[in-house]
């Protein structure tokens, strides 16, 4: 296709060449500020550092049937299942994937209005889910997660076109200072940052020493926090982190003794369907990315 | 020697066997506590918690100074020089040793009256420097510490008799909740953890599959943790810690862009000077175990 059809796409990344900061080309709020159960204010507030943290969104008593949940996808998973990642060394579940669709308690989480009401109201459209999993961040021994862009990645291995999705993280166990909770850079999400690409000019240098594709550089992390600073919420099991799909994000190790076990769902508006992707690499699997794009409430949204 | 004319080791670790705790033989506080700048409450905090911190013991114009040498130091330290330890990948330098000794500003550091005579009041005794050095954990890529106790690693490999000897930690820059503070578990100096040995009953043991020795099992920890909790003092640059040898500390990894870079001084009393390790390796070079052992303050202590 000629560059006269075929917009170019603002969001190319791990190309050649160095790293790069452009402003964000799509806006943050897709929907009328007033559409949904959040108030002006939280969208704004959402519109300007690119999450929202709710205390105790969910009981005790829910979270604690979500942990019984968690515990029995982790039993039931068996090395080589689709979707589940097993640590080899220790043969610990790290991972399960897609449990909107395994499991009909994490579906009727998926579409619980708490959660999908507020994401329609900033994505201004009916939603699905592109990627559901369980996290199990170990006591002790759960390792760091370097700061990333989850959308960078989703648009180069996935062909997510544009940032119109929103992540959704519950804290099925506290979250505190010590247990490496999710980190923040508020305001990040306004900012593209090109990640260095496969062919770096100089194959030593320290920060691409591990290979680390669609990570952004060290230069990179220190401007958006020079601007934006760090914040790490925290609060009891059934707090419930939404992060816009561009901000900067990451996790220290976990020392203590308490687990950190997550659910994360991602959410995408019907209307920014995954396509081919936009790197040279073929489709993940659907169980990274999903490619049927059912609407995950029942309920329509009106617009 | 016969077991009738030497006395047992309470202290022995890395032996045969499971973990255990047993309580600590040794006192806390070794001196009289009205003998020194620390009021007694602040005597008895120390006895019961193992730790004390002191933001801004130095000013910002002296931490600068401290900095300043750091750096300087930093840079004319070459790959083999004793003491020297550089990062292969990044030929960063992560730590400068014995800095007590090549260092005239450091040397009055180390002899300050504001930490000297709070180390003495606690040991009850003249004391000199076991260990110095200043350590670099760097931005994004600072790696984490897991938990010991530093008495273990110098009665096992120094030879060090008892527990009798107090670290000083001062911040040379800022140590928040992102860069890889320092974290304590008060109370843990009060129970010795003998540590799984060379040889374990199961080498497929999670715990052990790094050769970890010296390193308490997650079962201890949890324990400790659970009886006192974690804490991770935070203050600005000039902040200084003063922490028991036997206490359990640790320290997440970096991934703020800030460095911290801390100087680090173990005071040993001179009634405890080291003999020939407990365990059954050559003793370590004397940059890591002084074995001269010359107060460190001209001012003699007067019991």
């Amino acid at each position: 296709m000629s560059s006269a059809t075929m917009p170019a796409d603002p969001y190319w990344s791990r190309q050649e060449g160095p790293w790069e900061a452009i402003d964000r080309a799509d806006p943050v709020i897709w929907g009328a500020a007033d559409n949904g159960p959040l108030t002006q204010a939280e969208v704004a507030d959402f519109e300007s550092n690119g999450f929202r943290y709710v205390k105790s969104l969910f009981s005790p008593e829910e979270n604690q049937t979500f942990l019984d949940e968690a515990s029995r996808l982790a039993q039931a998973a068996k090395p080589g299942d689709t979707g589940v990642i097993i640590e080899p060394a220790s043969r610990e579940v790290r991972s399960v994937f897609r449990i909107h669709q395994t499991s009909e308690l994490f579906a009727n989480v998926a579409s619980d209005p708490r959660i999908v009401n507020v994401v329609r109201q900033i994505l201004g459209s009916d939603v699905y889910i592109h990627q559901s999993r369980i996290n199990f961040k170990p006591a002790f021994d759960g390792k760091e997660f370097f700061w990333h862009s989850d959308f960078e990645t989703w648009h180069v291995e996935d062909g997510m076109p544009r940032m119109r999705a929103v992540s959704v993280s519950i804290g099925l166990t506290e979250n505190n200072e010590f247990n490496g909770p999710l980190m923040v850079v508020p305001g990040s999400h306004k900012t593209f940052i090109r990640c260095p690409g496969a062919t770096p000019e100089n194959h030593f240098e320290q920060s691409l020493k591990k290979q680390e594709y669609g990570v952004p550089t060290r230069e990179a992390m220190a401007m958006l926090v020079e601007q934006g600073g760090i914040v790490a919420p925290k609060g009891p099991a059934g707090s419930t982190l939404f992060f816009e799909c561009n901000i900067m994000h990451g996790s220290a190790g976990n020392l203590s003794p308490l687990p950190r076990t997550n659910l994360f769902m991602v959410y995408n508006s019907v209307e920014n369907a995954v396509t081919d992707p936009f790197g040279d690499r073929p489709a993940r699997p659907t169980y990274l990315a999903e490619r049927t794009f059912d609407p995950i409430s029942a309920t329509p949204f009106k617009k």
